[in-house]
Order: structure tokens, then sequence, then C-alpha cells
């Protein structure tokens, strides 16, 4: 029976009860890093929080960073996610909207991961070595996301812009108007000036187009 | 001569020492801040690297938060002159480019500054307690912007903008593309695909107009 691939087991019971840790680690993880920042919070207190011995947590992760680095992951395949999903009952000129809406919607319901999102940006500008993964991962959502918003142009918009560049600019205005109205105000006021922020996105991406 | 405001009286030898150190203790801290980031940084790195007891810090600041206030306000500031004394010579459609021109400039010439900036939106968005003073230097620098922003618009501009919207846009949008150009490449690079991201930042703004 070489060649023929094996039908998709069960977990075994150890397989089960080592993805509820680490799946417990994750999570844990992005609360705190919501609370104290990716900076200040220690594997100590991830591992106190999720009631696990501090050696059992590099059974899962080698360092703090590589736990940061599945989190920034699963959140921006989460973020991808929710968008394909939208896009797909869109098309030509509803695209854009449809694309902002949801990625507001999807920062607003995880603030968290806006957070997250964030202190990684900031932690890649600063001159200490850090691992090219964080990097690396960020490029390929900007590239899924460029993907994704590429039949939004006919070709190339205004001034040359191409789909990559739609990508950078449909992530930096959202991020960054977000991230100011949450330094001036709470998640709930954001939340309530939702409509007035997807309508600035949607306007000054419609100049790049 | 009661009531008669004395004329300025140079500065004491004393005092100009005092003002000599408080600067090194802010330079020192700027420029750690964008090795290390405002985390990572103690106050020990500040006064080890600065050459001064750890002691004498106290005697300038009561908290690493409030040299961080100081330097931002003294960054926010610098920005604002800056913008101030580019729009002296513009008039009204020019308004919006030579601001957009001017902040570019700053962020480019001081990439300290767009980090520390980044970084305080990053730790007001922090559940733990963080002093209303960090929120209320920012509120402030974009009221001022905004007062700078006016003549650009006329009454409101699109979808009822009014100039602390266009404020909050203008930041946003420019720390935005150029945080996502910087993780993404160089300063270098980012210097040289400077007129492309002003000229997508004028076009988002233009929407709004």
């Amino acid at each position: 029976m070489r060649g023929v691939k094996p039908a998709a087991r069960p977990l075994t019971r150890v397989a089960k009860r080592r993805e509820k840790t680490r799946r417990a680690l994750l999570d844990v993880a992005l609360g705190l890093f919501y609370e104290k920042g990716i900076y200040w919070t220690k594997i100590e207190d991830i591992t106190e929080r999720a009631d696990i011995g501090k050696g059992t947590f590099y059974q899962y992760f080698d360092t703090k960073e590589q736990l940061l680095a599945e989190l920034l992951r699963e959140g921006l395949e989460l973020l991808l996610a929710r968008m394909k999903a939208a896009v797909s009952s869109a098309n030509g000129a509803g695209l854009v909207p449809v694309v902002v809406e949801s990625r507001l919607a999807f920062f607003l319901d995880y603030p968290a991961y806006l957070l997250l999102f964030h202190q990684v940006r900031g932690l890649l500008q600063l001159q200490t070595a850090v691992s090219k993964e964080l990097r690396d991962i960020y490029n390929i959502h900007l590239d899924q996301l460029a993907q994704l918003l590429k039949p939004a142009l006919q070709g190339r918009g205004k001034g040359g812009t191409s789909a990559r560049d739609l990508a950078v600019a449909l992530a930096a205005f959202t991020s960054g108007l977000l991230t100011y109205h949450l330094v001036l105000g709470s998640v709930d006021e954001v939340k309530h000036r939702r409509a007035a922020i997807a309508d600035q996105i949607e306007q000054g991406l419609s100049a790049l187009i």
C-alpha cells in the first residue's frame, strides 16, 4: 500500500492534550499582550496565568518571539479569512468598501490583535536585531491582501498605484485611523464613529484607484 | 519698581549646568528609545550612557514616564514648528501638500520621533493604567494641527469633515504609511519612495476636502 495516503486519524489523547495546552498558551499570551504589551509580558506571566510550569512552555515555543510570530500569523490569517468571506459576495465597484468594512469589523471585534500588530510594527522599527520571521509574515499578508484587491484596479490606479500599493495604503489608513481614535477615546466610542471612519478610509483609497 | 518685569538675566553657571544635564538625559533617552524601545529602556540604561549617577536622574524627572512625556511634547512642538514655518509661504490650495511634505520631511529627518510617537500610541492602548498626561499632549497637538489645516477647508469638507477630522486623518495616514514602509524596508529605501508616499497621503486627504 505504499504511496497511498493514509486516512486522517483522529488525534490521540496525548496529541489532544498537547493541542489544548498550546492553545491555552497562545490565548493567555494574546490577553496579556493586550493588558501589558509584548515588551513587558514575561514568559513567567504567561505560564503562571495559564497554570503551566515554566519548563513546559519550552516544549511548545523556543522563545517569546516565536510565540509572538505564531500569534501574528494566526491573527493575520483570521483577518484575511474575514475579508475573503466578505468579498465572495461583492463585485467590481463594491469590492473596496466591503474589504474596508470587514477589516474594520475585525479590529473592532479583536482590539487585542490591533494592538498586537501595532506593537509588532514598532518592534520591527527598533534598531536591535529582530528575527526576519515577523517581517516575512507581514510581507506575506500584504501580498495576499494585494491579490484580494487586484480586481478593484483596472491594471494600475491613479499615479501608477499597484495592487500592492493599494494593500499597503488600506492597511496603513485603517490601522492609523483606528489607532489615533483609540488613543483619543475608548473602543466603545470608536464603535460609535465606525461609519465615519469607514467613510474616510474608503474615500482616501478611492482617490488612489 | 514692583510690577515691572525684570529683564531676563543670563543663566547662572549652576542653572547652565542643570540645563545641560537635563538636555543630555533627554537626548540619550531618545536615542535609547529608538534602539531598544520605550518599554525595554531602563532608567539605569539612560543614566549609564549619560554618565550620570542614577540618583541625579530624579533631580530632573520623577519617573521614566515623565521624561517620556517631555520628549513627546518637545517632539510634537518641533514637528508643529516645521509645519508652521512651511505654511507661512503657502496659500489656499497649496496648504495641504505643503503640510504633508513638511510632516513627512520631519519624520524622515527624525525616525527616532516616528518610533517614539508610534510606541506612545501603543502604550495608550494598553489596558494598564497610563497617565492622562500623554493623551492630553496628543490631543493638544491634534487641535493645533486642526488650526493649521482650517484654511484648507471652506467650512466643512466632504461628508462633513471638520478641521479636526482632517488633522487626525493627516496624522494617521502619514504615520501609518511611513510605519508600514519602514517595517518592509530601510529608512533609505523609504526616502527613495518619498514622493510616492507624499502623493498617496495628499490624494487620500484631497478626497476628504
